[in-house]
């Protein structure tokens, strides 16, 4: 190993597979040499939306400061977001996006000898960031593809730092309830750090699923993460945030970058957060297209995983990855989730009502294919 | 420990202390109770040319992919960045700044019981990062306020993997020539990552400090870290690079997060490496900036360490911080640097002539007061 810089790296990260994120658009279109305009990319449960003008508004003004570092504290940011969720400031840590949030959890809190639970069809950071600091990923096998929260209970033992939950989960759509959550929150060892991924909760809230806000007075091990990447609309600049006791938030502060989150996304946040109108119709229009989708599959006889994300998993009842392919070359792009032990699924983000048709149409011709 | 999530954090973790960026303009504008534009702020080498036309241009173009998640691959950017810097594609690692980079690099290479070797007076984020993952700081005494070379090769021992090297250094200016260099890579052994931090390399180019792009190819254990946040303005964006073999960036490339850089900045760095006629006005304005402050340190009586980056160590010749305080309440603000091991000096960013006279006038008035 004297200059094989893949051996001299340490053991965790040489065995670490990459994310693989959704198929951007250019890719596709320099493949079957298109125009990029023509292409559907329902594949990384974006925000079909667009933009939100008083997004943009923020994002314009904070332009003049350009070539000035961020505020590293994210005061504005941090502020409006403790207001809004009942918590003071010191309780608020912000990440370039919500995947920093779990890698600074992972940094801080594993290392080789302890291990991290979560579930079998969980969102795929967990396992990366747990392998990257060379610690021991324990998963639960699912139950009807959800979270068995009991199984993942007994899956905790002494070397148990983290566990990662995700309410609803990726790339299943999958929830629990807060009678769940409740019971799980406490019979877990108090020294076990409760991660729960709330990434989609603002398409979800409501109804059964529980807000995990509510739970964090009673439970100082309990770390909820969120995301502006989907609801809110601001995936190109990554942002996200966490919250938890000021003595979990000023760990994660200490190992996080002096500037992880950048200017423009600590505005756009700040102006996000107070545009109730496109947080309220981006939720309607994921409710409408959730039943566009629903109705188009029954129409094509196929099954799906009932979800409260922004984004539906598709049951073939057959091997997913040739109608992928097909998709592909109808100019759609969806999401295989093979790699989620799901390989008989596609992940479909819903889209603008013209782009679930267009999926619907092209799934039709595709599968009629044979 | 039972439920002491600071006791449960990592050894190396529970012993970080983040770092101090430089005060921000609307924080002592709240201190003071005066209007923010009044401030002149000449402390975190920011470039005070403002945004680049080009760049706005690149950014307003990207705006309207808000929504979608980045080239996770900065596609690109690499490939004008590999043009550039005569290297293959798979050479190049993007980073949410080069502060992602060195951290990389100490998330990849260090662990307990490697250590780290790097100077005194050095960037403070290599202790940072270093400390992080609970690997040894070797900190080699400066010669000169500079990096002693041959002192740095001589603290290598067999559980050294990485060699932080600045050039030009900051906060000190200094820098260290192209003989001295290979001469170092000549000796250093091949396990040990040697990074060559040139975060100011734009203001340095030419005359004996060398590019160190050009030892690249002879040289395996090799990395060249730079950053759009100086020169080419973009210190809001949060974008950086390294240049290395392959095989070095494949490693990088695991550990990153799969989006660590933002859309809109990976645009704008596309803009900012073609704008030529911006990075021209950057060079000819510090050039001339840090004349004028040498001739108003030299009639304030005041000696500075010579300097190759886009700021200067002044030497006040007695405690640096009540100067600091006095400058603050004049509304100027500067760095001290007694956490570099430095009391006695102020780090001050070459400003726009404007800035460069505002603050001799105030440095002025501030020692005539004793």
């Amino acid at each position: 190993m004297s200059g094989d810089f893949l051996a001299l790296a340490q053991p965790g990260v040489q065995q670490l597979s990459p994310y693989v994120p959704g198929k951007p658009v250019d890719e596709l279109a320099r493949e079957l040499d298109i125009d990029p305009a023509t292409i559907v990319k329902l594949a990384s449960n974006e925000n079909p939306l667009g933009a939100s003008p008083r997004v943009l508004a923020a994002i314009g003004e904070a332009l003049a400061e350009l070539t000035r570092y961020p505020d590293g504290n994210g005061f504005a940011l941090k502020q409006l977001l403790a207001g809004r969720c009942g918590v003071q400031l010191d309780q608020v840590t912000l990440g370039n996006g919500s995947n920093d949030i779990l890698e600074l959890v992972a940094r801080a809190y594993l290392a080789p000898g302890l291990n991290a639970v979560f579930s079998e069809h969980a969102f795929a950071v967990y396992p990366i960031v747990t392998q990257a600091v060379g610690a021991q990923a324990r998963v639960v096998p699912a139950k009807e593809w959800g979270h068995d929260l009991p199984a993942m209970l007994e899956a905790i033992d002494s070397n148990t730092r983290v566990v990662f939950l995700a309410n609803p989960n990726n790339p299943t759509g999958t929830w629990f309830g807060a009678d769940a959550l409740n019971e799980f929150l406490q019979d877990v060892p108090e020294r076990v750090l409760v991660v729960l991924d709330e990434a989609y909760i603002e398409y979800a809230e409501g109804g059964d699923l529980p807000d995990g806000l509510e739970f964090l007075s009673a439970y100082p091990n309990l770390l909820v993460s969120r995301t502006f990447s989907k609801a809110y609309g601001l995936a190109a600049l990554r942002v996200g945030y966490s919250l938890s006791t000021a003595v979990v938030a000023d760990v994660l502060n200490r190992v996080r970058q002096p500037f992880n989150v950048n200017s423009l996304a600590l505005a756009a946040a700040c102006a996000a957060l107070q545009d109730v109108d496109y947080l309220a119709e981006s939720r309607r229009l994921n409710e409408a297209g959730m039943l566009q989708l629903q109705d188009g599959f029954r129409e094509l006889g196929l099954g799906w995983i009932p979800s409260r994300g922004n984004f539906i998993a598709v049951d073939l009842g057959r091997e997913a990855m040739p109608v992928y392919q097909g998709l592909l070359r109808e100019g759609v792009i969806v999401r295989p989730v093979a790699n989620y032990g799901m390989p008989n699924h596609l992940r479909i983000t819903i889209g603008l009502p013209a782009e679930n048709a267009r999926l619907l149409e092209a799934l039709g011709r595709v599968l009629a294919r044979g």
